[in-house]
């Protein structure tokens, strides 16, 4: 595993164009260095290096995973009424879109307006019942309840100005279901549940093998849903710069502000690594679209190195 | 061959679910039940259905080869410094983002703004400069310069407001090259170039082939371009349909108002076709996006029975 | 009087082009036959017809009250750091001219998202002071404390999600101030206060006398304050008429979808009423901006009979 | 008139707070320390001051003009079907406003899309004729023949891109009557209309006097249209600062960028000057929305010191 060593030698140093976000003390400070990588394959083969014990909270990652539990409990023909599917070049948080878009539906489930709707719909009817919820199926995956942090929870909450107005225009426009303030809740306990890079790269494998889970043998959700999740993190999961990331990696992935990226790649042969391979980064320097600027450096150098490419 | 041909049996009636584009009397007046299908693949293989005489315009579909074209003419970096290369969700025509985005530019080649854009960029002085080496480079593909229909660039050139008001928005904000209506003239001139489908799956084919053409055994264009011209596709080939195409289908495409797609697949087997296939469509009766209402069905049709999704 | 009598029995039935607001159940129940007017001078002579016993809501005619209470309290200088007063073509509820122009700085007063900025710096730390404060004010000029209807304020409470969305929006920006439920519930309590159309009558006199009370013989605000107030109402008072209102009837006023109308003349003679004349309209049945169809019907026969465009 | 030429000595210094337009070199060089001001009333009284030898080309303030002359060519109803009275805060070259809001209908005939459409409208099948046309309806006021600075129209005609823009979007929209280039070049000779301030202040008290010349004794158009070219110089003459103008100086008036201003009072007493004033005032240094620096400080100070605010 020597060349995957090296090339993530290569792309730590990368850190210093980015820097960690810092309108959560909690993740304001983190040190900007840290570098985490893991692989594994759907034998059960791991590649891991860097800090790996470092935990992370999901934040925008949460996005494709709730919008995979939410499709496989009510299906996907509900779920896309009140969401669409639709990239689009918009910052994450932007409202105008909405507006001027009548009436009103999210463009995808990878910006704000969209995973809260998603969040919405979380079965359960309170927020702990929501996010027990979720957080049972995630452990579906990675064998464990992902604990929340408290810490980051509740600096989000308490800023969440601009994700509580645009809660309340889905509400107003009739695409939030139930309580606004419950669904920011979850939303916002969703996107604080802690994790590490081999969680991330265990879950990133169920994914790209289509619901399946090689090492528990269950098929967990539809093989339709998770296409529609690997083609939803491709058009729209790095947030502005997924267009240039499918481009010039071709790789299904999704970032968060925390500096973590999922990401995954099929038929790949990596050193001893083969088939469907889960990624799991974690890199807390981001760049000004919100991007881990060593893991998106690591992984264009990987999908070059190993021709990852979907395309 | 016999499965293909139920699939595109079943797929014709759908045509009742759309019309042709009614803003060209030369688009107009073609029959809507028409359906003709191509499939070609790296050994040669071809399969054709249907009314695969009939030639039609590339329209839309032109902005994948134009910018292939002038990315290998002039490199990737000096093109990406004109035009970005992320999805949007807004009509293919729209302005208001071009104005609430600054500094104005493009968000990607295959819409309008990014399109007309490229035309400017073709190579040559003239507009009769430019559209020839544009159908040369065709002509590597294909094997003939491709004609273009003066009846629909006539009609196209005499009510082109809105396309004239986005060049001349582009030339305001300096993205625009050279003379404004040259550009404009260049542009809708590849939009009036006619194929017909077994051309058009040759073209697919060279693309998914990465640049290399497999009959005539040349490296046409770098694979890098290839594989940014599958993620535009991908992205946003589709129109507003782009994304949920890319859900529940998975297969890099590129449709035009005209009724005809581009689309390709790799790593396939369909039926004795294998490998990388080129496939071209042309189904006249198009949806209120712009698809070809008839060829979307038969591509969701064949994805699903031949497991193409890239996902 | 026969002539104003005569004006107004003559508008009348151009209720039949409007209809109720429906929004609200205490709105939907009005008759909308019901037209009510009432003039005033500085002498104190009043003119009065209809149905003038009848009490409605203020609605947005409390955005120029709030205003002026606020502009008093703090000086202009301090209040335009927050709300600019430049007019804008665009809906009263409208986010998407908040996100376009940067920093989210509310164009004017008289639109919703400049007026819950305003509600959120009416002195008070709690809702009851702000309320109880503004009601002070306005009995300055009225005489009594104008009552908040229960019913009004509650059923808008619980449906205020677009407000809400705008309030948290101005939050996330900087522009709202202190808590923002308190600023919210605080502006729907202002709008739900009661007034008849001689209380609306006597308070466009004061405001048409630069601040001054004829009949009380105070000062109750400053003559630049008065002016200002009355160049938003001629600028952005009619909603989205305000232009054509401006053009055609030429009178500083403010509208609310109860049907009322806050209007006022300078320099005029009608019949015996001299000077500065305040004028209170109540015609339940609005157009599709929210302006009440008998009401402007009677304001421009008015305006044109005795020439009292200010232009 | 002593005190009117301190008001001048006092505004002029603040030419340095802004800068000539730049974009064109025929503006700018012009010395920014100019200030000339001329005032008119119906008895044929003049005050003039500082350099009233100086021309300079109308630019916006020809959007006032030929919006009365194709008012009083066609009628009002005819026009309000192409072009419509509402103010908007946005920069006068916007095409965001014209696309978001259907069908793309101009907000007012004082930004640049209301204007080309009217432009369009200018009675007259050439350029000429419409140039022409509009020279002999200021000539009824002025006395002579306006003449077309070909410098200033030349470097304006050739860098229009956005003008061009804007008239193509009208077109592909219906609002745009007959052919682009003839209606842009209309327009782009209409702003390039040379006047001095004695001109721009007789064409003002002619507005001033609802459209009656009280020199010449002739109605030159109807007193409805020059209400409603007053109502739309107070909600939208003064580009994006119209209505702090309104509010704090409170009187109907246009600039343009060549640092011309016209305004115009009513009841008025300044001086020997009585009854209706028109103003002429030239000050090329412009602030950042386009009004001139120390025309402005100059006619916020007549305001207030002669009470000359409508409200």
């Amino acid at each position: 595993m020597q060349q995957l060593q090296q090339l993530i030698q290569e792309a730590q140093p990368f850190y210093k164009n980015g820097h960690v976000a810092t309108y959560i003390p909690a993740l304001s400070e983190v040190d900007p260095k840290l570098l985490a990588v893991s692989l594994i394959d759907g034998n059960g083969h791991i590649f891991q290096e860097g800090d790996t014990q470092q935990f992370f909270t999901l934040q925008s990652i949460s996005k494709v995973i709730s919008f995979i539990f939410v499709c496989a409990t009510y299906g996907t023909e509900h779920v896309l009424q009140y969401v669409d599917v639709e990239p689009t070049g918009d910052p994450f948080n932007s409202i105008i879109r909405l507006e001027s878009h009548q009436p009103g539906k999210p463009f995808n489930p990878m910006i704000n307006a969209g995973a809260i709707t998603i969040s919405s719909m979380l079965p359960g009817g309170t927020v702990d019942e929501k996010v027990h919820n979720l957080q049972s199926f995630i452990a579906k995956m990675v064998g464990v309840h992902c604990e929340v942090s408290d810490e980051v929870f509740t600096s989000e909450w308490e800023t969440a100005y601009r994700n509580r107005a645009i809660a309340y225009y889905l509400k107003a426009n009739g695409y939030l279901q139930g309580d606004v303030e419950v669904a920011l809740e979850a939303y916002l306990k969703q996107c604080a549940l802690l994790v590490d890079v081999q969680q991330l790269a265990t879950i990133a494998l169920v994914i790209a093998n289509d619901g399946y889970h090689p090492l528990t043998k269950e098929q967990l959700f539809d093989a339709k849903i998770a296409k529609m999740a690997k083609a939803l993190m491709l058009t729209c999961g790095m947030y502005n710069a997924s267009g240039k990331f499918a481009a010039f990696v071709g790789l299904p992935a999704k970032s968060g502000v925390s500096g973590g990226i999922l990401c995954l790649a099929m038929d790949a042969q990596i050193e001893e690594l083969q088939g469907t391979i889960g990624i799991g980064i974690f890199g807390p320097a981001i760049d000004e679209v919100g991007n881990s600027v060593a893991g998106m450096k690591f992984l264009e150098q990987l999908s070059r190195q190993y021709q990852l490419s979907i395309f």
